[in-house]
C-alpha cells in the first residue's frame, strides 16, 4: 500500500480537418485510462479557398485553439507527445505558414502524416481497442479523407486513405444546403467513384467484421440509441435515416432523435459516403470500434500493451485493478465453461458470442466486491457499465453488467439487451449464477462432481450425495437456487447421486 | 499488470448471546474487504434455564448454524481463523457439553474470552474503524453483556464488561412483552445500578466523543434515517424513540419507521440500557462505529495496520486501490488548505470538520476518473458513497460524495447534508473547485501565485496577470468558474494582478 500512484502522462494531438482534438491519458497496470479530452471545432477544411490555400481566418481558428491546447502539453514529457496533422494540412499550398507559427505556439513539431500512415495508425487504435475475432475491415470517414483499411490482429493487410470526407462532400454536393434526394444520389455517386479503384483488391483479400470509427458512425450510434435500435449499423437503418433527413428540406432544419447540433452539419454528407461504403462494397453489419486515430498515437507511445487478444487483456487488466480474485474467477470460469459443454455447448447457446460473455462475465462478475460486499452485483453492474473494456461493445457490456448484478442471491429475468438472443442471454445467466454457487468453497479441490442435462430450458443437476451431506451451506443454498429459477420459468431440478 | 491478486482470507467467528455472526475477509492494499458475512439469530441466551444450563434446544440451535459456518471456515488458513464465544458461554454451567461437540463441528476451538477480553477487541475493531479525535468512550450493547471502553488512539484506558445485555434486559424487564411506562422506568433504573460502579472512574477519566457499537446502535441510525434524522443519537432522540415505542401496548405491536422486524424484539431493552447510559453518564451525543468486535479480532490478525490516524490510513489505502494521482491530490490538498488559511481558516469554516472534510475531498476527489474520465464526478460520488471508508460516518461519506460530483464542470448547489452546516458546506465545495482549477497544470512550479479574500461568502481571487496570459486554457475557465459560483448566488470576482 502508499505507493505513490503518479504515472506519467501521454498526449495525443490530431489537427484534423473539421475538429482538433487533443487526448490526454495515464497508463496504469495494462490500461489507458483517459485523463482529459480536449475539443475544439476549427473546421479547417471549410478555409480551404478553390485554390487550396488556407485563409487567414481558419488559420487563426487553429492557431487560437492550439495556444489553449499548448498549456496542457507543457506538463507531459517531450517524449509521450505526438502532434499529427491530416489531410486539410496535407492539401493546403500555404501549409508552412501555418505550421511555423504553429509550431512555436506548441513547442513542439507538428508531424503532417500522409494517408497511408493515417490509415495504419488508425487501424492500431482501432485493434487495441476493439475484439473479434478474424480479419476485419476498418473505415473511419474523416473530414476530408476517409480511410479503409483491412487487417487481422495487429497487422494490417491493405491500408488505404481516399480524398473524400464528409466537410468535403459537405462543400461539393450539399453546397446549397438542400436535403434532396439529387444531392444525396451525386453525393453517394461521387463516394462510389472515389472508392471504386479499391473495390476489386478489398473484396479479393475480403474481411469477417467491418468496424467503423470516427463522427460520422459515432452519430449513428447515439441516433439508434436514442431511437431505442440496437448497436448493429445495418444498410437498411442507413436509408431509413437518409429518408428521416430528407423529411427537412433544408439542412438547418434537420431533426433526427438523438442527433447533437454539433454533429449535424456533416451528418447528411457522412452519411452519404458510408450509404456509398455499404453499397459498393457489399457490407452486411458495422459496428463501432472503441478508438482510431488518436488512440493510435497513444497505443504506439505507451509499450507492452501488445498483446493479441485484446479480450484477455482487458479482462486482466480490470482483474488487477480491481484486486478480483484470480484464481476464484478462473476456477468459476472454468466450471461454466465444462457446464457449458454439458449441456451441449454451441447446440445449446448458438451465437458464439454467447461463450465469450459467459467466460468474461464468469471472470468479472465479482468486481463490484472491491466497492463493499453488501450489494455487491449492483456494484459490479455499475462499473461494468461504466468501465472502458476495450474489446467489447457497449451492448455486450450493457450485458456483462446485467448478468453480473444478478450472479448471486435473488434472481429476475433479464432486461431488454441486444448483445445475445433472449433465450442465450437467460441460458448464459442460469449457468454462471450455478458456478458461481459450486465453486462456493473457493477451491478446485473441494468442488463436487456435476453433471448438467439440458432438454431446451429445462435443466437438470446431478451432484454427488456424499458432497451435498459434508456441504450443508451449499445444498441449502442449491435447494434455493432451484426454486429461484424454477419460479420465474426457468425449471431446475437437482438430482442426487 | 497481470499479477495475480489472491490475497489469503481471514475468518473471524464470535458466538454471541443473540446471534451467531461470521466474517471473511481479505487484505488487500491496507485495507481489509469484506468477502462474506453470515448472521444466525441462534439466541443461546434465550436458552439459559434459571440455574444457568443452556437447553438441549438452544444449544442445537447452535450446532446448526457451526455447522454452516464449517463449511466457509475449510477454504481459510489455520492461523487466519479465530472463533470466540461471549457472556452467554461465560455464564453456561454446561457450557463444556456446547464446546465439545461445538469444536468436533467446526474443526477449531472455541475460545471463550473473558469480559476485559471482549472489551479490549471490542475497542480494537472501534479504533481501526472509527475516525475523529481525542479520547473516545465505546458503548457495545450484546445480547447478554455490556461493554464500556475508554480509550484513545489504539490504547484503552478503562475496561469494563457488564452483565446486562439487551436479551437478559427482555427477559428481565419486559418478560410480559408490554411496552408499558413501568417496565421502561424498571428496565432504565436496573440498568443504571449495573453501571453505578463505574460512573466514578469513567467520569474521572473522562472523554472527548462517544461511539456506539452492536445492533441496538445499529438500529437506532436506521430509524433515524428512515425519519430523515442526522446520524448523531442525542438523549432527546433515545426519549423521543421510547414515546414511539409506547405507542404500542404489546411487544409484537411495535412499529417504528425505519425500525427492522429482525431487530424489533430486543429494541425496548436495548433502549432502555442505552437511555440509562446516556443520562448516568451524562452524555451529549454518540456516533455509530464502523465496527466491533469482529472486526477488532480480524485487525489482531491482519499485520501492518496500526497506523495511528485512521483516516490517513483510509486516504491511503483508497488512493491506492483506485489508482489515484497521490502526488496531484496532494497539490490540490495542499492549496486548498491554504485557500482556506487565506480566507481565515476557522473563522470562516467554524466546524473543525470542515478542514478535515476539505482535504479528504481534495485527496479523494479524482477516484471517479478509475471508472472513466466521462462523467468522471458522478463515478467518483457513486464509490464514495458505497465504499467502507473506515473513519468517516455515513453523513461524511455523504458529504464527500457530493462535493466530489461536483468537483468541475457544472455546478450545482448541495443537497441537503448532514455532517456540515449549510454554510460550511458550501465554502468548503468553493475552496475545493478552485484548488482543483488552479492546479490544473498538476505540478507544483506551475502553480499561480493567488490570494484569496472572504468577506462573509463574497470571494475575490487576486491572480497573477502574467500567469494568466501564458495560460489561457486555466485563464478562460477560471472566467467561466467565476460566473458559475456568482450566478447560484457565491459571488467570486477574480482581479489580475
Amino acid at each position: 500500500m502508499n505507493q505513490a500512484v503518479s504515472s506519467p502522462l501521454y498526449a495525443a494531438i490530431d489537427l484534423g480537418s473539421n475538429s482538433f482534438h487533443m487526448l490526454v491519458v495515464r497508463h496504469i497496470d495494462g490500461s489507458v485510462q483517459t485523463m482529459a479530452k480536449i475539443k475544439r471545432k476549427v473546421r479547417l477544411a471549410a478555409g480551404l479557398d478553390e485554390n487550396n490555400a488556407l485563409s487567414q481566418e481558419a488559420m487563426q481558428r487553429g492557431w487560437d485553439c492550439l495556444s489553449l491546447f499548448a498549456e496542457r502539453l507543457q506538463d507531459i514529457p517531450k517524449q509521450n507527445i505526438r502532434i499529427v496533422g491530416t489531410a486539410t494540412l496535407r492539401t493546403a499550398t500555404n501549409v508552412d505558414v501555418f505550421l511555423r507559427k504553429a509550431n512555436q505556439i506548441l513547442g513542439y513539431d507538428i508531424e503532417v502524416i500522409s494517408g497511408e500512415e493515417e490509415a495504419a495508425t488508425i487501424y492500431k487504435g482501432v485493434a487495441h481497442t476493439s475484439g473479434g475475432m478474424g480479419r476485419r475491415l476498418v473505415v473511419d470517414i474523416g473530414g476530408a479523407s476517409t480511410e479503409l483499411i483491412i487487417g487481422e490482429g495487429f497487422n494490417a493487410k491493405a491500408l488505404t486513405s481516399l480524398k473524400m470526407g464528409c466537410v468535403t462532400w459537405l462543400e461539393r454536393h450539399f453546397k446549397d444546403r438542400q436535403l434532396t434526394a439529387t444531392n444525396f444520389d451525386n453525393a453517394i455517386a461521387a463516394a462510389k467513384d472515389t472508392l471504386a479503384p479499391i473495390l476489386e483488391q478489398y473484396t479479393q483479400i475480403g474481411w469477417d467484421v467491418c468496424v467503423g470509427a470516427s463522427g460520422t458512425v459515432q452519430a449513428l450510434q447515439e441516433i439508434m440509441l436514442a431511437q431505442g435500435m440496437d448497436e448493429v449499423i445495418t444498410h437498411a437503418k442507413l436509408k431509413r435515416l437518409q429518408k428521416q433527413a430528407m423529411l427537412a428540406d433544408h439542412l438547418e432544419e434537420l431533426e433526427i432523435e438523438g442527433l447533437t447540433l454539433e454533429r449535424a452539419l456533416v451528418f447528411p454528407s457522412g452519411l452519404s459516403i458510408l450509404i456509398a461504403i455499404f453499397e459498393l462494397l457489399n457490407i452486411d453489419s458495422m459496428t463501432l470500434a472503441g478508438g482510431a486515430l488518436r488512440e493510435g498515437l497513444v497505443y504506439e507511445m505507451v509499450n507492452g500493451l501488445r498483446q493479441n487478444d485484446i479480450r484477455a487483456r482487458t479482462i486482466c487488466s480490470v482483474q488487477a485493478r480491481y484486486q478480483i480474485d484470480v484464481a476464484y474467477a478462473e476456477q468459476v470460469s472454468n466450471l461454466a465453461g465444462k457446464l457449458l459443454k454439458q449441456c451441449g455447448g454451441d447446440n445449446w447457446i448458438a451465437e458464439p458470442q454467447g461463450a465469450v460473455l459467459l467466460q468474461t462475465a464468469a471472470k468479472l462478475h465479482e468486481i463490484g466486491l472491491t466497492i463493499n460486499f453488501k450489494k455487491g452485483g449492483e456494484h459490479s453492474a455499475y462499473l461494468l457499465n461504466h468501465l472502458d473494456l476495450p474489446g467489447y461493445t457497449r451492448a455486450q457490456k450493457h450485458f456483462l453488467a446485467e448478468a453480473a448484478r444478478r450472479y448471486r442471491e435473488q434472481l429476475s429475468s433479464l432486461p431488454e439487451q441486444h448483445a445475445l438472443s433472449g433465450t442465450s442471454g437467460k441460458r448464459v445467466l442460469r449457468l454462471l449464477r450455478l458456478a458461481v454457487l459450486l465453486t462456493h468453497r473457493r477451491s478446485c479441490e473441494l468442488e463436487p462432481a456435476v453433471t448438467l442435462r439440458a432438454e431446451q430450458d429445462t435443466l437438470t443437476l446431478s451432484i454427488d450425495k456424499q458432497w451435498l451431506e459434508s456441504n450443508p451451506l451449499t445444498s441449502a443454498e442449491l435447494e434455493i437456487e432451484a426454486n429461484r429459477q424454477t419460479d420465474i420459468g426457468w425449471p431446475l431440478s437437482i438430482i442426487e447421486c
